[in-house]
């Protein structure tokens, strides 16, 4: 009966620790230091400096693994810290940090993991967690537009394929290679080049790019309009709503009050017609 | 008189087929499946997979025509189902890979009919079709901007043309291929190369090109804040013209309730005054 | 005495010719063939088309040229007429156009006004001189973000050309010249190419490139919005002020006739008190 | 005792020089001439020019340096003065144009100061400086965008320079070179010769630009639409506020006229009630 109470304080000692300002401060600082290593590995060292920041990965690796185990230990509901996204994320880093890595493709995958450390930065500071949410939200919005804009690639690219293929093989060889090539062209990258090649087997084919230009910067641009126009009456809506309830409130509250007065009034006037 | 309700029951069953989900999954499956058979063909491949993705065609074919001639039967007015764009746009696709191919060029027409299926995709998929007419919508606002992009391209092509065109002759002949070369620096794609070239001629030419840019991307910018205005002030007007409505109703309703209560008290006290 | 009214009757009549929907679907008309007829001649043409353009050409100044004249006899206000920025334009393409050209400078030239012609199809299209208008009323705005651009171009300009000009004396010989690298570096157009040429000389010359990109950017960016703010805030205080202005009206116009009222039924009763 | 007076009048005096129309239009135009001169400089000169050149430059910071001990002679608060930015800023590059330079380092770093000196019109203009001032304020709301962008970058110059390095020692040698050929690729200046190149290695490799352009295009995409609807909504608020105060205002107090009014009425009726 007694063990209860003193694992919830237990448990509330360990938060208290884990949302001090110290601890977080102690996590930041080794994601910036991870991050850093992973940075200072891609430039040529000499032997020592390799040693220290092997050392120190294998640090770090303990530290994440620690800190993880932490968290876990001052969550009170372990189901829910299960299901959480950033968690199952910062989990699956760190332990595929530990596999020990013997032949050179999983050196690769492991050096592949500690560079995804530095997003644990993103579960760490609530800013850029809030932010990425908002941004995860601003996708199905785009959702049809997306559709759109990939049936437009896929038309133009089986048209390129199928007119442009002899003409250069790089670019247009398949549907695949044409939409990557269409791609470039939506960048504007080098598009005259691709267009001019063309151009000396089918002359007209400045059609097709122009045609392909327009359509895809004119849906992209409605795209754009539509996005801000929707984030923007979402906004206003809700404030707008507030703001014609508060006011016209204050206003039916004072015409109550008179219709009161009114009613009071009346009442005082049956009953001087009353006594008299 | 008995083979009219007959009749209706059958344009019900056949309206119920058609709009049931498992019938549009079907349509939406098929036009996926045609859409990637057009892809495979851009892939050289064995004879044997060729020869069953032109099976494959001559079956898609068929189910659209099928389809076709099904949701026009289940149509009980004729003749709007004709008027309608999209369906005609079906039809043609459709009827179009009919035809028989024996000619080169011919086949090539045919494969470029087989691509257009996959707009199918856009015309059966109402909230993509929905998104097309809003796109068609946003056309006429841009009408006078689109004249007077025109006008600025002319007759900087034919400014262009009469002084470049001894520069570089695939670049400045004529207004066409001039016109051509400026939508390239509206793109800045490579403009400087077309810059420098000019130069080493008209050591000015640098203004030419600077006033096209700023002109092209001045009238540019204009265009996409006017269009996202305009947009913007016809869905506030719809809306604010709505909530300004409700609000004032919900006060007028009120004083016209203080009025009537002045009225009953004016009432009230003549009466007093009278049988006094 | 009778002079008057018949002179104003001509006038009339003129206006009424002058405005007529034939007349100015005639005069877009020519103006339209004399752009082709400019565009026509950038074209190698056999001899015979060229004398027949040269015809043509003849002509449709002639058109202008009386056109000009109709317009300034219909016109009542002759002071307006020639203060009017478009009319004047009108006068100087057509009258330009009149000069007799020998030496080939002055063919050029006299090419270059009818080029400038096709403007006059702004001046004639009352939706196009709208949009120009509308364009114009945009400039003032952005007079002082202009001169900050100006001054960022051009401190960077010279600082360029005090590192660079040893590196590439074309790109960034002196102020001038290394202004327009610069544009062609804001439009990113090979400005890779020219970082890394100063690279090799100076390995810290990104921090120049780069601190440029994002200054100019983001300039451009809190002009573009500044914009967007500006043209939506004027637009919104006009509807604004006249809605709340109607809505207002409505209900204070309301609440003046519950105070009379109230007027009245003040009189009554002090007359009932009165009477009694 | 009469010293202060004197002494103040002084000031009133000294102020009014400094704010009057000439003493600024000066001011400018000595500026403007300081900017000229840095631009002629970077032009080849015959030695007569030259020499001129440093007499007249000399002579602009002899003025520069006059007018900054005006300035602070006119001012009463001394502390306020050295306080503020931009006076620092002035004092800095004037001063730091008084000191002799011998070798030819310093005298780069002379000239560079001399190109700052252009910045003092933004000092001087009131208007440029309330632009900056604005353009200051739009920092902070970028801050968490620009650190989500800047661990992005990290991540995939991380990950660019682990495979890539091989491929091309210079654009994915370490880190920072990775960095800044990605910020090429997010500007597409030539970023498919990028891409090609990689692809040789890894075919796959298209999926790391891709990612990458749609995710810098998105965040930047969002961050834009942010930065518009941040600042609209502020400003609207503000206004907003003001209006629906401005409307509430007018109306709450007609009806607490027509409370007034009921009030008297009252009293008026139970006065009636008493007297009878």
């Amino acid at each position: 009966m007694s063990s209860q109470p003193a694992s919830e304080s237990r448990f509330a000692q360990l938060r208290r620790i884990e949302s001090s300002r110290i601890f977080q401060t102690v996590v930041i600082s080794i994601i910036i230091l991870s991050a850093l290593t992973i940075g200072a590995k891609t430039y040529e060292l000499p032997p020592l400096a390799e040693q220290s920041l092997s050392l120190m990965d294998t640090g770090i690796t303990l530290f994440f693994l620690i800190e993880i185990l932490f968290r876990f230990a001052a969550c009170t509901n372990k189901k829910r810290f299960l299901m959480d996204g950033w968690n199952l994320f910062d989990t699956l880093v760190v332990v595929g940090s530990l596999i020990p890595l013997d032949n050179s493709d999983a050196v690769l995958l492991g050096r592949l993991l500690r560079v995804f450390r530095v997003l644990r930065l993103v579960s760490v500071l609530p800013e850029l967690r809030f932010l990425i949410n908002s941004l995860l939200k601003a996708i199905p919005r785009m959702g049809y537009i997306a559709l759109l804009m990939f049936i437009i690639f896929y038309i133009y690219a089986a048209m390129g394929s199928l007119f442009f293929a002899n003409v250069d093989e790089e670019l247009w060889g398949d549907v695949a290679i044409s939409m990557l090539t269409l791609f470039r062209v939506a960048t504007f990258e080098d598009w005259t080049d691709v267009m001019y090649a063309t151009m000396e087997h089918y002359p007209l084919s400045w059609i097709y790019y122009l045609t392909f230009i327009f359509l895809t910067a004119f849906v992209f641009l409605n795209m754009m309009i539509g996005a801000i126009l929707e984030v923007m009456s979402e906004e206003k809506n809700a404030k707008e709503a507030q703001t014609a309830h508060d006011e016209r409130d204050e206003i039916t509250r004072q015409l109550q009050a008179v219709q009161q007065q009114l009613n009071n009034l009346s009442q005082q006037i049956s009953e001087n017609g009353k006594y008299r």
